[in-house]
């Protein structure tokens, strides 16, 4: 294990440590707090991001205020624990391992239990939510690598690695696993506008493992694929609906068409704590707006004139006709994915 | 006319002015220069872009070379004015109006007539071929607004403004036409990464002609298609094979992808002096590389990693068969283009 993936997210006995990814690539900060709201506004803010990556935050978070409100006699307890589980689930709507993980920590706190009870099952959850999470990640990663040709060219978008996840990553361990089996292959990762997770974070994390990559702009990515350089393209997910339909990073869609129109496979690996059956399509599934100035200004300089409206959503749907195979840690699903994620949730 | 539009690239009896639009939207300075080094120095730099621009730039150094080197007898001023003209040739390779002004000043050059005459010639050419180049842009806004509906979305990338022309513009000039002929139109600006012309360059010249606009990362074309918000893509080009394949601006074939999977109509917008009908097609056609700086720095800020591996192509190929017409300014060319080009070219 590369050093920097035991502080991407840590929970110690007296507070939460974790990277600050905004800091990335220029600053390797591993900020510490024991206040439940800093990891709330770390998710807004994007300090951490990746859709396991979040699941795992806001359980780390619940567990830090409820041993803050630990000395609340049990009814107010579950009154104040069940708000601050509201607070995470607003911090950032499109995700769904964050409430698939609030969800959990809700169940626990309803139990009929002490309190100081219900505090070690939550944190004691919360732990091994993080090492179930890595452990999906290896799964994925082992599936995955089968479909990487010996020697290829791979686009990526946005970060899927050990900065996303409690592990080794999602599409990121399915490259890295295929490289350290000793495939020859070269990564193309996105550079992921707005927030620019790819050149910032992917970048950064293929250089730690010593995968060979390129950096290309999002809108390159098309021209390498009808130069006939690349032969798959693997992202990660933050909601997959009942159908298959997935929602991922802005810019997903696009290079989803694209492969598609140089009839190059195109698949998607995430943990089944991704999967929202509850939504029947990808239409259903929230897309988070972010604030104009993520595309109108970066490290603090203007690069559009003042008054500049923006559209900046930060997810699209990519509709399930487009994806090749969803590699999940219960193997790689494939259409009609109606009835592979039915069967993948209920085995 | 808007009062910026003078400034973007001016022939005076002294020198040539120019808008310096890499300090765009920030501040409109006009640089100012009798040195033709300086013109070629502005052409790399991208402080002068735009195919019919560059043209026109192109034109105007090389009359600031005749003047310069006027003195010289005609043997030593004819050496030294082709290897001025060589100079220019190779500023940027893939603009195809950039040669072809520099073919009709070679034309001149070789003429039988005395070094002072040659130098008239020059000046007046040059100046003619930035009139010509407005008449052309305001034939190419009058047919080209006939196609755009009379409420829409409608996408474009990069620049083609009146900062890119000697006119109005290409595609930005035709949604122009289109605005002030009453319809109702909402333009979606791709940024255009990596040097971000649709943010700084396209925002801004939507702005002075009060355009309805909003301003998108580049991979977010293809969600808003998908939502039903556009009902027309049309960008530039820099240049055209004889069979109708375009070279533009990195990410145009990407969009011009999406637009054929939505079923949308994407319009090419460009003068004739962009065809290059030497080249079979757009596999010919020599795409520049920039440099790896302009997609890892922004305003002196470093946003990957250092040692970062960049590809980094100015342009790529939207194959002929992705492009619903070519709007020039001998009208609206339909496929076969090897057809309609060479017929529009021999009219």
């Amino acid at each position: 294990m590369k050093a920097y993936m035991k502080d991407v997210m840590q929970l110690t006995s007296t507070g939460v440590r974790f990277i600050d990814q905004t800091q990335l690539p220029l600053c390797l900060h591993v900020a510490e707090t024991w206040d439940y709201r800093v990891v709330i506004e770390a998710i807004r803010q994007l300090r951490v991001r990746g859709a396991p990556l979040l699941g795992i935050s806001a359980a780390y978070g619940i567990t830090l205020a409820a041993r803050a409100f630990s000395h609340l006699d049990h009814s107010e307890f579950h009154n104040v624990m069940h708000r601050v589980c509201d607070e995470f689930a607003a911090s950032r709507p499109t995700a769904a391992n964050l409430f698939w993980a609030i969800g959990i920590m809700r169940t626990i706190l309803d139990q009929d239990s002490s309190v100081l009870e219900i505090v070690r099952y939550i944190e004691q959850r919360a732990l091994a939510l993080h090492a179930d999470d890595a452990a999906r990640c290896d799964a994925i990663a082992s599936f995955g690598s089968n479909i990487i040709p010996e020697a290829c060219g791979a686009i990526t978008h946005c970060n899927t690695g050990a900065l996303a996840t409690g592990g080794r990553g999602t599409a990121f361990a399915v490259l890295l696993e295929a490289h350290e089996r000793g495939k020859r292959i070269h990564v193309y990762a996105d550079e992921t506008r707005p927030l620019l997770q790819g050149s910032r974070l992917t970048m950064w994390e293929l250089q730690q493992h010593g995968i060979p990559s390129t950096l290309i702009t999002d809108g390159t990515a098309a021209m390498l694929m009808r130069r006939g350089d690349i032969a798959v393209v693997i992202t990660g997910a933050d909601r997959i609906a009942a159908n298959g339909d997935c929602a991922n990073k802005i810019g997903t869609y696009a290079l989803a068409l694209a492969a598609h129109a140089h009839a190059l496979p195109f698949y998607i690996a995430a943990p089944l704590s991704t999967v929202d059956v509850t939504l029947a399509s990808g239409d259903a599934i929230p897309i988070e707006n972010r604030s104009s100035e993520e595309v109108t200004r970066i490290s603090g300089t203007s690069i559009a004139p003042a008054g500049t409206d923006v559209y900046s959503p930060a997810f699209d749907i990519t509709p399930a006709e487009l994806i090749s195979g969803i590699i999940s840690e219960a193997g790689i699903l494939r259409p009609p994915y109606t009835d592979s994620l039915t069967a993948a949730l209920n085995a």
